[in-house]
């Protein structure tokens, strides 16, 4: 019998499963769309069936599993295993981790999405061996997740921390949170891209104005193609989106004193047109009282740091004795 | 023979001690000058013998002591008890730990001394039982001190947290440790007092022009002495120093989560004309994903709140076996 521990990675579009041995080698890893719109029983049922199914193409059977992981979005009760809220998925108090226990008949954890994302990236990635850490997520909106001292840190109702909502700019654009001046409002993918647009619309002279002409919408891959291609608004655009990304890693340099920055995401796609212009900006702002060393660089494990952070916590979770196989 | 715990609070002008039982309550305290134009080894030379006076005026002495703890400003390495550098203080590498400890024969802390402040008011003051608190000093600068969990948090560097360089105005005001922008060089008692005397040069109709006549010069007293007045100038003044600490306040909370925020200083005396904007500000500037039950205060230990802090600390390090008898 083999010891398995189960990731499971809740999205809006794909739940993303992975099942690994206590090394953390991955045996088997699979996805299914969401379908967010059958609700929570739907999810778990399906998430459940699929694992059994994964694991006997692999030879195994739920019997042998130890202990799963699963992340989710939204605000939680981490302790208690419940989604308080989770828009995108559809969840409202829902016993996450009590639901996928019972169908499975294993214990388990729960973690917020972008905190097993940091953790997979901290275990087996591009934070490997740095127990001072910070993962930002780059994507619809931003995220993050935070490690002090090999651990990962959480906001005092147990909830992940929000870095997207750091205000950077007082009193400027409108977040979807309701404040102003989010670095979520200038430096997602979707601000990335309403920037651009808003600029085209108003009449900027750029390369982007013929496929918002053709399309009706600019990406946010768009405005870095174009930055590729040297347009000039598209390279003020995505120097907007570097910029706020600086004073993000600087104002968390100063809160949390991370070793290493990581960014995760779709946008990591942009390689250096990306990173290059952040690591640019934040030499230019940061202090001169003392030489920071702290890296910023790009996630490496893809999607799958999702699934590896979860089976992850798990493992330790187990062995903390936090849960009892 | 009573066990006796000691507390040393460094600052550039005066050096305060404190010995305490092992339930902190305090046996006595006393202040001397700092004169850091003698060095840090007549320093630690007159702490010690004002700690041996101390302690002989309560019918004490040196063998009575069981640990003591030393806060101090500056850049410092605390595993290894060295002050790395600390400019109002001339210290530059200097083991303090280690030379305190060979004076008194006794083991000991170092801290750095905004957080020797948050745990004074963490054990004993406005954040007693509150495992998830921030303590932000208001003084020259502006400092601070993170509790996370009931332990205080570290920067990477074992320094602390310098939260007063958050950038909240992106190209703003220069700062003194070379950045622009930062909350210090809005909110600080010196920052306060500056932007009330530029606006006064630069010609703003306000009661303060006669006191920058009279003594060339207008101090963060005088702006909310003239708030108090009903002065226009000097309340538009003051809510630039209450929105910048209001931002200060929701950067902070959107990445440790605390359940209160502690402010400490001598801008304190100022009571609500500083406490009541702040909070406006941050209730007007908060999100709308949900409602944040962090409370803002003020500390309640005034200058005692270091000597507890660091005694503390000392009892704490004891107990676990950080420091050996």
């Amino acid at each position: 019998m083999r010891e398995v521990f189960v990731g499971v990675d809740l999205g809006g579009t794909n739940i993303k499963l992975g099942c690994f041995d206590g090394e953390l080698n991955l045996i088997s890893k699979t996805s299914i769309p969401s379908r967010v719109e059958l609700g929570p029983v739907s999810i778990i049922e399906r998430t459940g069936q699929n694992i059994e199914k994964m694991l006997s193409e692999s030879g195994l059977s739920i019997k042998d599993i130890c202990a799963f992981g699963i992340g989710s979005p939204g605000v939680m009760d981490i302790e208690a295993g419940v989604v308080i809220a989770a828009g995108n998925m559809q969840f409202e108090n829902v016993a996450l981790r009590q639901m996928l226990s019972d169908y499975l008949g294993k214990p388990g954890v729960l973690e917020n999405d972008a905190n097993v994302t940091c953790w997979g990236e901290h275990v087996l990635g591009a934070g490997k061996g740095v127990d001072e850490m910070i993962l930002i997520t780059l994507g619809t909106g931003i995220g993050g997740g935070i490690i002090k001292n090999g651990k990962l840190m959480h906001g005092s109702s147990n909830n992940d921390v929000e870095v997207g909502h750091i205000i950077i700019y007082p009193d400027g654009r409108m977040c979807n949170c309701g404040q102003r001046g989010c670095v979520e409002a200038y430096a997602s993918a979707n601000a990335t891209a309403s920037r651009a647009k808003e600029a085209v619309k108003s009449g900027a002279i750029s390369s982007l104005k013929k496929v918002f002409e053709k399309t009706g919408d600019i990406t946010c891959k768009d405005v870095y193609n174009h930055v590729a291609k040297g347009d000039n608004l598209a390279k003020e655009i995505s120097e907007g989106t570097a910029k706020a990304l600086a004073l993000l890693c600087i104002n968390l340099l100063h809160v949390v004193g991370p070793k290493r920055i990581v960014f995760y995401g779709g946008m990591n796609k942009a390689g250096p047109l990306l990173l290059d212009p952040v690591k640019k900006f934040f030499n230019e702002h940061i202090w001169r009282l003392k030489k920071e060393e702290v890296e910023l660089c790009f996630a490496t494990l893809g999607d799958d740091a999702g699934i590896i952070g979860t089976a992850a916590l798990a493992i330790q979770a187990l062995k903390n004795g936090k849960i009892k196989a």
